[in-house]
């Protein structure tokens, strides 16, 4: 049983972000040498998510208009009274969830066609952590 | 530490449709020998979703009136310029999730009385793909 | 290949809690040894979730407000026609998930500074269970 685990840095611009981690994410497959496995792929942080989708922009703007009327951002959430201003992140990263697990089978991402890998930065402009770690043989 | 991995096909009659497929993840896990380990169960598709929860006819039209409620179809979505008319089964599939990990002890699903699992289809009468990969012992 | 599996039992005095179970993870991991590889922690009942976010007690009080307005106690639910009144719970359970992955690096919880494991209660008041099984070596 081989591990590989790898920490990935992200720095956004933006507030909100969406950021397609496929490519880093079959790089550290390759690192670990594993052909038959799994990797776990992990926000580190509570105001962030992972997850898998398109990767088509229109759609991409879809899911940031809707997770704000699904977990609007409002200033008077009782988690402001920490002086944070982020509730809204906290739960818009519950919707989407902050991790998944991508299958390893004959040596390559076990994905459909489709199937891309997004980093969601719910509260950015400053420096996160995206854990990938590989599990297999 | 065994692998195998299974892919079952579905193509539903009606555009929304929810699917127990308990069985068939049982199936592989039998098939593979495993006594511990885990079993991903994962939709290769962006426009479906896996859960767990219970198999009740009410409670799965519950669920299909509330999804419509929280990630409505719009022919608005952004994405619909590209020709597709499915934006809201993109915004499902991140509300429910696309996969799930079940836990394998003394070689039976280690489940709760009520859990079981569904495939949750938001855009189908086509092909589609689901991933069972079972890891363990 | 090591395997360790636990079944930690809640009985919330209230229909809704919020329970940090960070450090009973944290002492299954230490119990079984492993010093690299994951652990699922799994509610085995369908009216309850796990998520992972912050111990701060104003964004606990937001998250139960804000899955009351996304997934409301509803009387009308189809699921109560067998009796149940506990239509929300499921629907609670679906947004917020029913299980996590935890990484573990180097014999610790590999999380950021502030990610904390939470057993969500939809429908307490009576015995339920919590799967925590270490996979690794």
């Amino acid at each position: 049983m081989k591990f590989h685990t790898k920490y990935l840095w992200v720095h956004t611009k933006n507030i909100h972000d969406y950021i397609n981690i496929t490519r880093d994410v079959e790089e550290a497959m390759l690192e670990s040498g594993i052909k038959e496995g799994m990797i776990l792929v992990s926000a580190m942080h509570i105001t962030a998510g992972i997850y898998v989708n398109d990767a088509e922009s229109g759609l991409i703007h879809d899911i940031e208009q809707w997770l704000e009327q699904v977990a609007p951002y409002n200033i008077n959430y009782k988690h402001h009274q920490t002086g944070e201003t982020n509730g809204d992140a906290h739960l818009k990263s519950l919707v989407i969830g902050h991790e998944i697990i991508v299958p390893v089978t004959n040596g390559r991402l076990d994905f459909g066609t489709w199937q891309q890998i997004y980093y969601a930065e719910f509260d950015g402009q400053r420096d996160k952590r995206i854990l990938i770690k590989v599990m297999g043989e």
